[in-house]
């Protein structure tokens, strides 16, 4: 069976942005280093949707080098590189991608992982364990999940009935949260931005909705940029957080008539709405940094002006109340469209919770509950310990007498 | 029975200093205006073990309000400020208070406080649980903790045995630890070394020993005020952290030669020892902003020199390998010693779990069991929304559409 | 007589560019609406030799609507933007540039610019002012350059004999200096290492060679994004200055080992060389952000390995003593290359220096000796203003009382 | 003849104080050694007007090593350090200081400086150059002068008629406002802020009002603390800059409702006013960085209530329209008066440039016209390397090939 790629894509150019991911990916060439000999992935039938791009490809040929039998499909009919899928399929992965899929497509190519019989799904966003488990897929020993919005809905799946395999949720492991979803989406968020409009930051006025991790890392980079920052929040307690990390705490209704830029980062929908764009002054930019398309309230602005200028690639000139409203990537994610998504040293803390979870599942799924997991503390804290090492950083030790105080406090 | 009190400290400048510290701790004022008029503590017997400082002041002047009877005495011997334990005396609190007890004096005081039989006992480093437990006090209701170093002790005394009241642990709510141990000690630890020492931060190599909520907070203000951080660690996810939030990080032994001035902020004990002293340059300066003085080898020191100059009113000159090293504090908590221990709008934060804690410990006592609580999510969540209100900040509110979403996805 | 123009440009999308740099060229705007009625430059010839640009597409398009009579050649063979030329010749500017001109179809470019007879000629590196003054073109009545470069070398050509008019160097106009040079160079420089390589800052220990105003701009914006900063410096002022901003300062070969990312914004010849190769660590990146493609030792990594690897489209990878070493842009200004060159809003500073030094010139040419002159207090006073304005942001002014008080001190 | 000392400081002390300062005044060590044995002021007569600290007494100290017969007055009635004085007088230094003189002593003591026919006389703030050159003082051979302040004053005296002697104004060296101006004060201002008030920084909303070298040190420092910053300016340059650096700016009138704290940093009068305090919000502190007592107005607030309580040392709560205003160290300068004024780090440099402009002087006054003087460039550049060489930085040095290249351009 051949896998469907696009003639566009070239695999040699994909096996060049394979080897500059990769080079900047330690971790996951440590771990495979590490596990290599023992092949602890031989025979094992793997399943993958996930965005295919060169960081993807890193977490794939790493899973293969150990053994597995791969397919994969994408997490989302825009974001697939084609030249890294050719270059994939050429290297043996059957894989089931292109980029502007449509609906139909994606869902076919949905089907052909199940239909490959994996014993283990990786997902961002879950679409795949919730087909899974819809239809029942009998093959399936474990699963493992990428983001925060895929474990919310397993999570509510599993509230109606159990699932029908253990789930590793990657987010909520340390060296997943504390780095990709802060520092990872606020490089990304600020790159993706530059490249969209070319836009100066500094002096700029950057309202950032939303202070959880990723308004965390976007206000703090946009800040190191120059630019005076504002945060909208919802939570008393974030509200206090962003207040004593030095940037004004204001309603967005209230701050809305002096800001340049605007960054929704809540995963929440119509944070940026009719009441918002009315006040709003001429030029202001609009950029989504969540992982839907709906936070800043595209519908509204199609209402008023179905017809926007397309001013740069990626950004729509809006006519709004005789204002120019500029709409950076349709509102969707700003990181993944106008950039390149995550850094590679970033994916890579992220894809080692994915690689060790599949061999952790590989080896244990037999005694472990149908239901949602954590990433084992374990796991977590040798992920860290090769990160350090692989940017070649020495760290202290306890002393004996260390050890024996922290027991005798 | 009258209260024992220094006759050194004046009753009306403890009074000046009461009322500064109360403007600074808007968030008591709106907690006390809230609930006063059922005077929920009439009658209560209240025992406080913590710094006699005028942030304290304001805490017990608050629960005085809401109808308490109330004792007190220091959590430490030597922190004590003598005039704000007057203005107490003199307002009715029955203290036991001075600074500079002994060691047996400061014994004697927490017995006092004990045979007042109280009701609820506030503690600060649980010196006052481990004396009401180990004598089986049978007054208690319920009791609050304030440090992280104090619910250690009562989690260690739990495994034994089970406590004899319930305890809420006001260290670890969001409230407290998110903003006191990070941004609170941030400040006053640079504040209290540039009072002790006077010198000047842009450009000096300052070493930060562990990066923990304190380090954290030391690291930024220092980095803040130009000084270049590096950072030492034990655990490899806080290095991780270090390092992305712009810190270089390294072992101690390979850093100390360059090192200008080393904070600790561990919680272990010899962190700064032997080895180090001896590769340190010439007017290496130390101080500790851990909450026991064992962070900084301080035994080694006097064995080197062990009679240092004392080149400033808290700072020792030893001669150490013919050169000079700058010890603050003899290595005691910087902050407290030097400075004024955290300012009143941190500790606002603190108290204000305090005093919710202890109204909910009077109403729920008996509905608790026996063992270390977390404070309700409810009180943290209402001191962010006090807080945020003293400080006149509006913030947004999900709108029905927005509610129905969280649900939804 | 017709332009020479690309075919592949499309002056339609040029157009949209066009517009797009407007709206964030605001002082521009302010500038030509307030002497428009006067048509101040009507029939004038003026005579530009610039990287054609979206931004200079603004400042021509703003001379053209004053009234002048305009033609153009790029400042660099490689940079034009062929859509902006076409769009440019549409609207009737004659303009000789097309991307990737041989250095003779350049040569040729500049003639005709001579060869239009050109009252006022508006240089970038001064090399039309050279040609100009060396063929001794009588046409001209007055000059202005941009840069640095241009400046020192019409300095220098002064030394020699006297100029053939007055020049305006807008280089040393407090509105040019001290925004465009750090600010500017700073955020560009950033977003084009950004676009070339798409690594990770965060963590990553990156030295930048020089602290001059885009030394200043670019360790402070890389700072910004988290990475660890070192400064190299040949001058002990600028040395203590970079200290006391917060970085280390070592010399290139004692930090050369651990540097992950290198930035070259010195101005001079081979500050990485081959002594500096040889210590690297696998995987380093090297870019420049100074004016020429002298800084770094390209023609040194030729030698070692002539045909590198092009790992991304603006990514060379050199194999040197058995290490990958990375080298962005081949060297040249990364921020032209990779990136856009200066955000509108900071090209709009210089520009309008630009444009008012033409007029300044247009109406006072006959009083200006021919040599070198600043750009007139009273115009980079007014840009200031004009910007602020254009930011909506309003100052504060003198009283009468504080205006009698600078006096009386 | 004795010199006046107060009997309250005592030497052995100001001895330790001496210390410590000479021990972070590196560079001063470095040009005592290099020239010591010429002993260059052998004789010399030198007479200085300044702030009797620490850092003084280790300039004079210095100069008396190298042979200078040396008498010294206050350059302020109130910032004498009496145990500094005590501690110089007994080092065989004659002077005439103690603190809290009045205005009749403080004169009485500026003439007793002239009485000892003085060859170089060192001012801060030019009180002594004034009387000097009025009275036609025929001693003085030549004259420094620390201030930006009393340079204005020396440059209208020099209008009016020709200066007595050459004077050097040492405020204008790259090494002393570079940094004493801007780093020094902003750290030095922010700890005297700190001791005053011991209130929180984070979140508090700090308006910095001016935006020069100070403003720029206070803005930069206070967001290092965790504050939300907004400067007002009268300048568009600075207020452009300001923008840049990442500040809201904004009128004072505008801002003036939401600010928590405000620091004076302009050097006009009036600057905080009538119809700024009422606006203020409850609890507002106000503090001046500038050299006179004149940029809040004062006597405003003592009309409005004559009686303020003094809540804290240096804090005085005013009465304004039913709210309390909390003024610092009655509108002086708050890094002198509430703090230790600059670090001696800061000014060693400073001090570096009175010496070696004493010691130029004294060779080469007979050459200098009797007008104000720069400091020579190869001081100033000096200055900086013993500096870099005191911190142990070693920085590059230009190839020869280098050195070719910067003529060549």
């Amino acid at each position: 069976m051949n896998s469907v790629i696009s003639e566009a894509g070239s695999p040699a150019r994909g096996e060049l942005s394979f080897l500059w991911a990769k080079d900047h990916m330690g971790i996951l060439k440590k771990i495979t280093e590490k596990v290599l000999n023992g092949q602890p992935l031989a025979g094992r039938r793997l399943g993958f949707c996930l965005h295919i791009t060169k960081e993807t490809s890193v977490l794939l040929m790493a899973a293969k080098e150990l053994g597995a039998d791969i397919v994969a499909c994408p997490a989302n009919p825009l974001t697939t590189q084609d030249d890294i899928a050719s270059f994939l399929s050429e290297k043996g992965v059957t894989i089931y991608a292109w980029r502007g899929q449509t609906d139909k497509e994606f869902r076919e190519c949905l089907n052909k992982v199940i239909q490959f019989k994996p014993e283990i799904v990786t997902d961002d966003g879950a679409e795949l364990h919730v087909l899974a488990n819809n239809i029942r897929c009998q093959s399936i020993l474990g699963g493992t999940e990428e983001t925060t919005t895929g474990v919310t809905r397993l999570r509510s799946l599993q509230g109606k009935k159990s699932l029908l395999y253990p789930v590793i949720g990657v987010n909520d492991a340390s060296t997943k949260y504390l780095f990709d979803n802060r520092y990872g989406t606020g490089q990304s968020t600020i790159d993706g931005l530059m490249r969209a409009t070319g836009v100066f930051l500094a002096g700029k006025h950057v309202i950032v909705c939303g202070y959880g991790w990723v308004g965390k890392g976007v206000a703090s980079r946009a800040s190191g940029m120059g630019a005076i920052v504002t945060v909208t929040e919802i939570d008393h307690i974030r509200a206090l957080e962003a207040s004593m990390d030095g940037f004004a705490v204001k309603r967005l209704l209230d701050v809305v008539e002096s800001g340049d830029i605007f960054i929704t980062c809540t995963g929440q929908t119509k944070v940026i709405r009719k009441e918002h764009f009315q006040k709003m002054k001429q030029g202001a930019i609009l950029a989504n940094a969540g992982h839907f398309d709906v936070e800043i309230d595209v519908e509204y602005l199609y209402k008023q002006d179905s017809n926007p200028v397309c001013i740069r690639a990626n950004v729509n000139s809006f006519k709004i109340a005789s204002k120019k409203i500029f709409l950076v990537d349709r509102g969707r994610v700003v990181n993944l469209v106008s950039g390149e998504g995550h850094a590679p040293e970033v994916m890579s803390l992220s894809f080692a919770n994915q690689l060790l979870s599949i061999l952790f599942l590989s080896k244990f799924h037999a005694k472990l509950k149908k239901r949602l997991h954590r990433v084992p503390r374990h796991i977590d804290r040798a992920i860290a310990r090769y990160s350090i090492e692989s940017m070649n950083i020495r760290i202290d030790k306890l002393t004996n007498e260390q050890k024996a105080y922290r027991h005798f406090i």
